[in-house]
């Protein structure tokens, strides 16, 4: 009899019926009654898991009964129909062999763990229901993002994590080295022969591969040594970044919208069992915000639009904390006024004031704004952030010169303008800011399998 | 009219013959005759690119004579066949319009240029025929590889790139720090308050999530602090680690031999084209070699088997510069011996000698072999490196206090025979070693967008 999985079993159901067949996998529960148990099984293979019931007919019925919640198993038994769920089966074990022994104490027992104490034990959660749904769609969300770039003929570029080149990162970088520590450093011995940190962005080097491939994106780890111990900020997480040659600031506004609506039916569509658990997990409303998103019109305002209605809206007795300014930044509550309160629906905001935005950006004939947008999402406010890319030679030096950016030390990001350039943009999203709004898991430590964040390095 | 790629344009090319098109890209090169012009013309989402003709009678013909190579054009014209070629187009252009200039001294002239000399324009480097078709191969291998093992249920997991714990990297480790360079390092005052490195394997974490999810893989970045300049090593280079619970030794080379096949089918099918300008610019064999992969059965023998074959060439004569040792590791002639020259096919090598090998490897009875494997391929020697792990507890930790490893640090690691251990296994594929395989070009700068090498770390 060939071992199958719980996701072959699930599969294969209707075929599988009242047969024979062996699993393995580990205790999640054991329930036990004076001639009969009923043992919560999985394997991680699916989420939906079967119920492993037995009974005193069984070979070794007393051993069986001990075994302890956290052993692995190997179970053979007949498929049957769940009286609870047709649609999860259950097995009438014939045998049931240990595997792998579990002791008494420990960790995750049946029972009600909070996700501070699940941190600690990091290595263990992604046997709990919760992680299972998790981390499984952090697997599908990332394969829904290769696909959907690559269905449409984009080239997936490994950018470089260790740079020479901080133009964007100043202050924000971890040093990357070989010398020793304590010494006078002497970059000329360092590994690399001068000064390197990891990155916190590719786009610069994705910008070189889109002049060449016209389409691109970059799907990899990225680093900020910021010490901000906040829910949505993490040291090391993981970044998407398309570039797009021959494209203005609305056709990116136009692929954002179909990038993200593809995202999230990919997953509505893979997994519905994990996402109708943490519908219930975060109290509802998250299946809902879902399919909303995938039928919704994205608004798009330009920021003096959206400052214009914010200040309207105070006018009118909305309380903000902060003044929405023209010149300025918008706050998480103004965010979430725009798209919970005012639109309903996800919103681009875009032309937004230079003096806030990075220096690569498109600049407005305003001498005021550059071709920036933000995608503002109902729930998660910011998601993706991207702009049109200045790809005149002379503003853009002249801007790097007004901000004190060396176009020496980057001549191959300014020689793309010298060298055939052309109209194009792209954008970054935050592959765990994505997580968090597709998973309604509120704290980025729980969507990433080992965090890393201020005095946070474990396992 | 609007604007296709030539990668639309070539899958909708029998519906498109004799339409009028627009295309935006580069020109590549530009032959120019007293009443017409030739322009090899390019965007990049397509290998084989149309030829764009134009004649006396189009609007401004001085002008787009003078347009040089590099320039970025937007080209429209009518879709008419390729006297050379059917299944390549050809535009017949009735306006040409420049988007983007580039100067006379454009360093990526249409002459041949060393590979040398490219990696120094590595930020101009993917424009050329030979990097269009090395960079598609890899986003297309990355894309096969996910599709590899999502189709098989198994999870996607991003390990840590930054970690505290370096009990496989000792001494090859880069440091990543927030401290001053040059002050007595004080670890607790470090960004996470401990001495933190970046990871050399993603394996250990891996583990975890087997115990979890069954079947798991990783892939992303690794990084190695090995001063050695050689073609095959990089300081910075993708890895995959797929881990499999339930799994032994000889179900793991099941899943390495067909994980290759299908990794080689995938990009043979999407590929031909770049494959074959490979095929031809590598000096042929490439397509052979490739196909016969995936045809070949992988022989399968033990170290001992191994170096018994290895000492017989040597008594009939064969010429090694190493001596075949039973207790010792084998060195590229031999195994280029044994792919290339004993079994004409990929070579699957058991049984090492533990005291060669990994403290994580299930020690045999014989005490003195472990169950590791080594997949060797013709042309490129050792290509993946995998084991079935020591899941015993006791025989783990032993071997760690040989080695002097530390159980306590690494205590989550050894945890995982305490609560429901299980037989597993899993491999390590370096991402750049497999490219090199399919692409048949032999340094590893020339398969990665940015390589970091010793004293290298440009872009």
């Amino acid at each position: 009899m060939d071992v199958i999985t719980t996701r072959e079993l699930k599969e294969r159901l209707s075929e599988l019926q009242g047969q024979e067949v062996t699993l393995r996998g580990w205790i999640r529960n054991h329930r036990k009654q004076k001639n009969m148990g009923f043992i919560d099984f999985f394997d991680g293979t699916c989420f939906k898991n079967p119920q492993v019931v037995y009974d005193g007919s069984i070979a070794n019925f007393e051993t069986i009964q001990a075994f302890r919640v956290g052993s692995a198993v190997r179970v053979s038994g007949k498929v049957v129909p769940s009286y609870k769920d047709p649609t999860t089966p259950e097995i009438q074990a014939a045998e049931i062999l240990l595997e792998g022994d579990c002791p008494e104490d420990y960790p995750l027992q049946p029972k009600k763990h909070s996700l501070e104490f699940l941190r600690e034990i990091a290595y263990l959660r992604p046997r709990t229901r919760l992680f299972q749904a998790v981390f499984r769609i952090r697997s599908v969300a990332a394969m829904a993002i290769h696909t959907y770039f690559q269905d449409r003929g984009y080239v997936y570029v490994h950018t470089p994590l260790i740079t020479a080149n901080d133009a964007e990162g100043a202050g924000n970088t971890f040093t990357v080295t070989t010398l020793p520590l304590g010494e006078k450093p002497d970059f000329s011995q360092d590994f690399f022969g001068k000064q390197t940190a990891l990155a916190v962005s590719g786009q610069l080097e994705g910008e070189t591969f889109a002049m060449a491939f016209s389409n691109i994106y970059t799907f990899g780890p990225t680093f900020r040594a910021e010490n901000s111990n906040t829910k949505t900020h993490a040291a090391e997480f993981w970044m998407i970044e398309p570039e797009i040659a021959f494209c203005d600031l609305d056709h990116l506004m136009d692929i954002e919208e179909d990038f993200l609506k593809s995202i999230v039916r990919y997953v509505l569509d893979r997994c519905p069992d994990e996402l109708a658990f943490l519908d219930q997990f975060t109290g509802g409303g998250l299946l809902d915000k879902l399919t909303s998103l995938t039928e919704s019109h994205f608004a798009r305002i330009t920021h003096e639009e959206a400052i214009t209605i914010l200040r309207g809206a105070m006018e009118k007795g909305t309380q903000f904390q902060f003044e929405p300014q023209y010149g300025g930044d918008t706050a998480k509550e103004h965010e979430k006024y725009l798209t919970e309160e005012y639109f309903h629906s996800p919103v681009l905001v875009y032309d937004w004031p230079k003096e806030i935005k990075s220096f690569y950006m498109y600049q407005n004939d305003d001498g005021k704004t550059v071709r920036g947008v933000d995608l503002l999402v109902p729930g998660a406010g910011e998601l993706m952030g991207g702009s049109q890319r200045e790809d005149r030679y002379e503003r853009l030096t002249q801007r790097m010169d007004e901000l004190g950016i060396s176009k020496e030390t980057m001549d191959w990001y300014v020689n793309l303008r010298k060298f055939g350039g052309c109209t194009h943009a792209g954008f970054g999203m935050g592959f765990e800011r994505l997580l968090i709004y597709l998973t309604g898991v509120e704290n980025i430590r729980d969507v990433i399998p080992y965090f890393r964040t201020p005095q946070n390095c474990d396992f």
